[in-house]
């Protein structure tokens, strides 16, 4: 499999996370936003949503949208409960990260580091953005005060996909963590899973 | 089931045409923005991430957002395609609808219907989120300039979450939708499927 993969974003270290859980290889092409690697996947189709990350199947056959990757990677694995109530709430927090989390917290972050959209970086728009933010983490918070994984007894696609964009909160967000004791548990929990790599691995 | 669901709101409308195209019926708990059902929702627990909407099963389970509970409601329905690449690529639509699509084209309606979020509305904000909007409508319309649905050959989930926002994008979100003749027709054929009820239903 190949993956079309942006280094810098929370939404193709995802996937390239949830590969490394589950013990599988791919063939990374890096398309960095400017690279001429991302012209290319644009120009042939290969982005079909516009966005990274994308596979590509032997077949020419791709599939866009980091959630569902996951989910058709994490099929039939241990990443997906058995339970269908658990699958059902799984997918609940997947939703609600590209809506609540992602649209929040990694729209902050790219707000502060990509140069060609600091414009758009308001003070009003910044504020709100903090405020949602942190409406969002402590959604997290209240299930992981008391819980060590977001759905049922062992970790899932749900805790992988809000990962990538929590762990950079901080550095990249701006975001103050240390209101989040939980949540920093989980954290440390995430990294010390077994095949577990880094954004920058 | 007892659905608390939000009257005005693209995603809770989602929720009642899903259950009114699979002939099933609710018991509908509307909490409008401002209202005191909504008050009791959140203090009661009944919204999880502090949304609409939300089913209540009668032992007390309850599921947030919206596309989970399409997926939880469809499941094992003509609506959710039996081939699993149709199944991947529904969910991939269903993704992209919270993230590009819901956080664009809804958004916008959103801080022009809402008089508490008119001060977010700056022009900077607004420009941007047409733009963008734009530019998740031209991904539906390059789909259905040449296909009748967004997966597969029949309606599917996929279709239902993104009917909801897209009816609205020029009422509510000031879309100018006369450039998209695929989406016209699509929004058509929706509207003329058996048991279809519109927002206001």
């Amino acid at each position: 499999m190949k993956l079309w993969s942006m280094p810098s974003s929370g939404n193709s270290y995802k996937v390239r996370l949830a590969l490394a859980l589950l013990g599988r290889e791919a063939e990374l092409v890096d398309i960095e936003a400017g690279s001429p690697e991302i012209v290319v996947a644009h120009a042939t189709g290969r982005l079909p949503f516009g966005k990274a990350p994308v596979p590509e199947l032997p077949g020419g056959d791709i599939l866009p949208e980091s959630n569902a990757i996951l989910k058709w990677l994490g099929e039939g694995s241990a990443l997906v409960p058995s339970d269908p109530d658990d699958r059902a709430m799984m997918l609940a927090w997947m939703f609600w990260e590209q809506n609540q989390h992602e649209g929040t917290i990694a729209v902050r972050g790219a707000l502060r580091h990509y140069p060609d959209r600091r414009h758009l970086a308001t003070p009003e728009r910044m504020a709100e953005l903090l405020d949602r933010g942190h409406a969002a983490l402590a959604v997290m918070e209240k299930r992981l005060a008391e819980h060590e994984w977001l759905v049922g007894s062992s970790v899932s696609l749900a805790d992988i996909c809000l990962y990538a964009y929590t762990d950079s909160a901080d550095s990249r967000g701006g975001f103050d963590m240390a209101r989040y004791p939980g949540i920093t548990r989980w954290l440390d929990r995430i990294a010390g899973l077994p095949g577990y790599i880094g954004i920058d691995a």
